[in-house]
């Protein structure tokens, strides 16, 4: 089964899902003025916030698909396990800005992160074991010590909102941090390989 | 005719489809609380459902068109068919959660199902006819008893939503669980093909 | 210039609008019963009808890029003129279905059609004197009967809705009805040129 | 890394901005006349000029990458800035269109425009840095004439958006009109390389 497909399918709906969220910025009804937009504020951040995860998302699926070579049925739905988890993502953002980071919502907002980085550990587990420890694609992987990191942070950030949702916002930027500083990992893999050949 | 453009076709309608489910899923509006989800709760779960089934939908479109050679005019009406069918769940998914699965919404869903697997199989036999009864679609597709079996599944679930949502619900259910077993028809015929060459 | 690009974007566009109607069909809010879904049978009707002519539109859109050989920037540009044509589709439908089938939105639903048979008319004849007359596009377009009688159509309908809607009505399922019927133009010539070579 | 998942990702992402735009035109409610779709005639204006500019970043990108050679992660981050900042144009044409061009909403119009631009320029220059000053694609960007005067129009056209709302929509207008004269360098260097070898 060729991969090409399921790259098309997954872009489409990261697609979707990264320009559905601007759809919850509504505009503010009768009002015209700069000051209008003040109430949107945190709309808007949580939405930056969003895209860049949405984004971070799509250029470490962009990534590990390149290193893979063959798909099975259990790949097609572990990924769709993880559109799932990406889909839920506008609708935690928007409970959250529409809140003014609220703890519930920020809580909830952390579980979805949660989701989305266990659904990607499951995809990328699958696609390891499917091509052997001694492929490409495990070399890339490697510890995967970012993605350890992430998953800690989002469950430290749950309950955490209770007691400040500054710690919980700090430790979404953090992790978003991480993971924009460029993932050289799988990209020296492939050159290796390439200067090797 | 290529079939590539009539994939990514389908692949760009079922994306929008799986995506746009989630709208229906509004913020509690002026509301903060864990608590507040919870009316949300049969509206997420049915999304869940037809998640699963537009997922199922896809990678059976995905596996019948790799053994797919050619299209002509017929298979475009055909696939335009069914995709009409599938923008039709979205609908019925919002319907049938936000009425907390009451009868005549559980058997509209139904009938979607119902005109989803009918719309299914008019393509089906379109592509094997086209392709004929010794190609390896046909050989693939075979007696088609999973899809035999969905069918009878929704037609019973019709008129026993009037009976108990729970039954039809159970069924719905169901039949997302025989198509999540992996389907291996399709893979297996592919094998014996690429092993006898 | 590679056409590949601009038949992806098409595809793109053309699967949002055809999606994008379903959402005008909105849950009877409150209301669980079938006949509260009696009200909505001219919205979903008018949404029939349109999901056809989108998907005539996009079939004939990739016929015609079968025969194409190269873009340049006119093209991309008449190209995008149809597409914001096609997507004014979803509002005068819904305009439609909402006022069952009153006058003046008939006429505008008409007026849109009308505005969508011109910009095909202009990307066929670019893409025509782009390839030439003795091209293998120029061969299979050829006098263009069907869309000639479409346009007539057309503009017969626009004046009639406030004559009859059932005539407007009729005029625009004549219409579908006459594309519907695969057309054989460009498969013909593209199947003779293969025999020949 | 390969080109081609980038333009499908922005293919799909443009492919949603100029569609969803046309969400915002909403169905004149319980009206059925010509006359009641007069109030819409503002919105249905910036619909069009946005069309037309999301139409010029596509056509400009399109043509960007064909000169394209290879990308990196700094390349895939720029080019999500862009898509971000093409996502505020539906907003941002909204809240303009709706207060039928009041000072405040064009401001912030040109606003999204310049961050457009500017995130349009750095994506060029990270394109035009990985490939180097002799590339094929550093020769076809040139000097950039008509970016730098698209950037010193939005400039303008924000302050003076409170001395007169249409000097700014005529800027705006006249940025629109330099790009649809279509753009020959990148075209001409190309064709130039061809004909060379």
């Amino acid at each position: 089964m060729k991969k090409g497909r399921i790259e098309a399918f997954s872009d489409g709906v990261i697609a979707i899902i990264i320009t559905i969220m601007v759809l919850e910025l509504k505009v503010p009804h009768e009002k015209n003025e700069l000051k209008d937009l003040m109430p949107l504020l945190p709309v808007f951040l949580s939405y930056v916030l969003s895209f860049i995860y949405v984004g971070i998302y799509w250029n470490n699926h962009h990534h590990m698909f390149t290193a893979v070579n063959r798909v099975n049925g259990s790949v097609l739905w572990a990924n769709l396990h993880l559109l799932f988890w990406l889909s839920m993502i506008p609708f935690a953002t928007a409970w959250m800005g529409e809140n003014h980071f609220a703890p519930a919502p920020v809580a909830i907002y952390g579980g979805v992160l949660l989701m989305n980085s266990i659904a990607y550990f499951i995809l990328m587990s699958i696609l390891v074991k499917h091509h052997g420890n001694e492929s490409l694609l495990a070399k890339a992987v490697g510890s995967d010590l970012k993605g350890k990191l992430s998953t800690a942070c989002y469950i430290l950030a749950i309950p955490l909102a209770y007691v400040s949702t500054w710690i919980s916002g700090g430790l979404f930027v953090l992790v978003a941090l991480i993971w924009l500083i460029p993932d050289r990992r799988i990209e020296n893999v492939l050159h290796d390989v390439e200067d090797e050949a």
